[in-house]
């Protein structure tokens, strides 16, 4: 930690600073500069947690040198973390290829998205019973019989199955049905949710909130580590800005950021970040070549009818023709599908 | 409703169209224009919505022109509600001004706030029980002890309390303490919580979500009013942009354009948006002057050593001496203090 | 300066650092913490200014603590500023307005404009000369016929003239007309127009850029001043956010923080900022009461039939009747209007 | 064009609406819902752009359904276009490569990276004499001199050349030497030079603004188009965002929306677009997968010692294995390299 002080700063301002961090056993190295004077905290800065150094007296600033994040940080756990989800091993060598509807409509239509996806060549079921929706007025989904549709359709294809949770009833009911919860952008920072999913022993799918930075995103992610469960996968899922030509912004750049300070494991979501079918497979092909582990793609058996988010999901046909597409970029990359 | 379709547009993409428009009992006027034509929709578009128009055929975007929200909609209740807080009132000719620590740390400290803040003439005391924080290694709060003290507190001053939830366990507990519900920027589409804190039965303050619209921010009060709980206050606390001088910018616009378009009570909070203490005086002037119905900034006995938000907190000299200087301008606005 | 090296970074890496700050004059202080080591230079840092030292081996990161710019710097310049143009003086302990349309379309438009808006009170005339279009199909501007007609605007009125200018060619040609030049927000960062205006010896007006940082508005307005011309008047005019209530996003913290930092006038335009005739007069008010050194406020004399802006235009007797409003509020913040 | 009216909209005000679009010899054709009317524009609407439809009595907004740039629109240029650069062509079966500094420092400096990057397989050597720099104090370029050891760079290698111009004068002093303009991001909202550009006979590179639209971004190419000058080649560079681990968000999804919407070729910078050498590769391959016509990447002979952007800049080294790493790539999208 490096406290910044203003010009022309009083010496006893500085004297006082320096006071406060000794007595916590740290050291205080100070270097006087013509304009300003900068005081290095050298220890553990814990110490320090209780104090708001900001505002002491002719304090500048305070600038953070070390990450607050340790379970989720490449520094302390250099090799990359893999995480399996039934049979599946989300890090590895492997392209993931997570599918299904945004929402779960009926039997009927889960079990027809199961079979195609599985021949398509996808690896883990995703459907949502429980659907953060910004009107009350919209669909809110099928909560505890949607989430029996996706066991039973874990039976019938042996794919493993993933269903977004948004409270704790939630995570009690899918504990039961499912193999991995997903937390979505919305309650990425619903810390209660986070240490529940921890606690509950499946692997955790955490997407980026829509305005997180990659710091906070991380930050989240520790919540669910610190439980006990070092099972967690992040996802890219396009952040809010300016831009309407897509309905958010896929920051691309966010998986080799990750890769960079973390070991755990990024898949991105195409469909969500753009809102748009047609830009679905640039996308794609754009996240397999950046280094994702693997994509979250959206199929229902008729978008047009869908409940939740048709525009920009795939129908069978369209969904097997882009699996073969991004095929060939997959064994470029030294993965396999 | 508005279709628009794509240039070229198929003589049967659009006759496809104007069939299930009228298939729902609505009415479909078609404007053919020379580029492009658009299919006007009249009759309560709600029979559409298990229908995703935006992917058939040919069509290019749809246009909605009402409002999903209904009843936080002024079209529908153009008088300005009042929501009453245990003797006080938000809403009316008066300018609230709610105060205290941002976490409740120790009995001590919130009753030498509460009694200090009632001097100064605040009518509403804050305190946070449950803290949400970016890093789970973070001080989390006191919880439902944190609670008993804002009752103590309450009891001893007479102020009404208002207290932050992040999970349903904390509205049970709240409900038993305080006189209202804060319900935070990170939850605010935690629409599993807004449904709790409306089914509550007390009143609800919402804080605008950091990268949330106005729109979603609206809707989001609608989950609450939408349990008929009628009693919603809104607050902006300054949304995210690019801007680092500030914590947030604070969307002052945010306040004319809720009172054009609800007729929710609006309060700001100048303390959480810039994160700087020098700030709050110069936003809570500029938030009475642009309309607010109240304010709520935040008092420590000793922000050098709170434990939370430290650096934006007046201490009680501090605030003393800001309730005198809003005091002309409020009486200038002609609103009670 | 800071460096901020990596954890683990090698002693030959830190040694190598300390030996390039030290063989250029400088000091190097070097605090090593159990997880990362930082060096603090000491002395004028523009002699590393042709290092790279983001790249140096082990290097993380590199943390300014000083600003770029000087002449802007209220720590090199503690007194407030004060810019006359013409008789008007801003920056002083008045409330200055401009006013006037977006465009000037015609001379009987703008002369009937500058005696309406000097009857109603304001001090200084601006219009458009040379206008930035989004689409090159939209009305460009009378240029020289434009300036013409302010010319004569004052003449008749006695208000001092102020008009954009977006070219060399523009600048020539108003320092024969204007008493004052605006630099919009597309062009803050066109250092060309800058330093031009710099050098033309009138006042100028620098308005934020759509996505500027404080600190590049501040470095931008330092090459006007480095060009020896003192009098640069700062203005907010709403960044662009995802918000889409309002055309832009009003900083009003921007007032405040100016302040801090600089010893620049700074007034707002609430017109702009928000694209909305009716959030005029609240805007209007918050920036009055956050400390504002003026307003610009477009008013048009047939606001329906303007080239330019018409919506967010107020009519005469709606500028007449704001100027009244904003009165009681100029008064008590200390200041002449 | 549409015409929302507001709720309870008056029947003259709609009347009087609609009588000034017929007497303009257009079509208005009216939807009555059941809460609010919206009248359709048939017809030319540029009869209409001298009127501010949106203050008229009742109107709550104006929605576009046609694009305001047309020689850019893909709609009426549906097959892709190909810029001619020297012997170089942008837009076809091929993956151009831009590289060079960021600066030009020296004329050994230059013809070093040249045969370098020639060597490496590179196709147009990039190098700027003229930088727009945040602070009036970095380095500002070495302007004309800059410019002919460009011109000899070219002679010796046959590479064609591109340089960034700032002011007229640039232009007029660029086209004696150079092959390509360049229009960096601070100036794509400079219309007056965009039109200079246009006219100056030159193909042109059109950064995208910090914070543009993709809509604004092609008009802005429309102001170059419509001075008879087809050549325009895009290039997305990163926008402005909350995220601060990379310097700007490269928005990947433009290169697509582009391909949608237009028939320009689009390359991406990953250099500027993050800041940081590390994330050049991965960035250059997700550019190269999702579709984009080629890349800007920085390369320089020393970068810790470069004048300008250093942090991203590559080695010889690191530039020639990054060609031979992106090469299976470029051959998987069945480019030409």
């Amino acid at each position: 930690m490096i406290i910044v002080m203003k010009p022309k700063a009083k010496a006893e301002s500085i004297e006082k600073i320096k006071h406060l961090i000794e007595s916590k056993g740290l050291d205080a190295h100070i270097s006087a500069g013509k304009e300003v004077t900068i005081i290095g905290v050298v220890g553990d800065k814990s110490k320090l947690q209780d104090q708001n150094l900001e505002i002491f007296e002719d304090v500048d600033k305070i600038v953070s040198v070390t990450e607050s994040y340790k379970l989720a940080n490449k520094k302390f756990h250099p090799e990359p973390s893999r995480v399996q989800v039934g049979n599946v091993t989300i890090g590895g060598g492997s392209l993931v290829i997570m599918s299904g509807p945004c929402a779960v409509e009926s039997k009927e239509q889960l079990l027809t998205t199961a079979h195609a996806i599985k021949k398509a060549g996808a690896h883990i079921l995703r459907g949502g019973a429980y659907k953060p929706r910004t009107s009350p007025y919209a669909f809110q989904g099928l909560e505890e019989e949607g989430l029996q549709y996706m066991k039973e359709a874990r039976e019938e294809t042996g794919l493993p199955v993933i269903c977004e949770v948004t409270s704790l009833e939630a995570i009690e009911a899918a504990v039961k049905y499912v193999d991995m919860l997903q937390i979505g952008a919305r309650n990425m920072q619903n810390f209660y949710l986070l240490k529940e999913a921890g606690k509950s022993g499946l692997p955790v799918l955490l997407k980026r909130g829509l305005s997180a930075t990659i710091d906070e995103w991380l930050n989240a992610s520790e919540y669910i580590l610190a439980e006990g469960n070092p099972n967690v996968v992040l996802c890219e899922r396009g952040i809010r800005t300016f831009e309407t030509a897509t309905r958010n912004t896929l920051d691309i750049s966010a998986v080799p950021v990750i890769k960079e300070k973390s070991h755990l494991p990024i898949i991105v979501d195409p469909s969500h970040a753009t809102g748009v079918r047609a830009y679905v497979k640039p996308l794609a092909m754009s996240a397999i070549a950046v280094g994702a582990d693997g994509l979250m793609i959206e199929t229902h058996p008729n978008p047009s009818t869908a409940l939740s988010d048709g525009p920009q999901s795939l129908n069978f046909e369209q969904f097997d023709k882009l699996m073969k597409e991004l095929s060939p970029l997959v064994a470029l990359m030294g993965k396999t599908f």
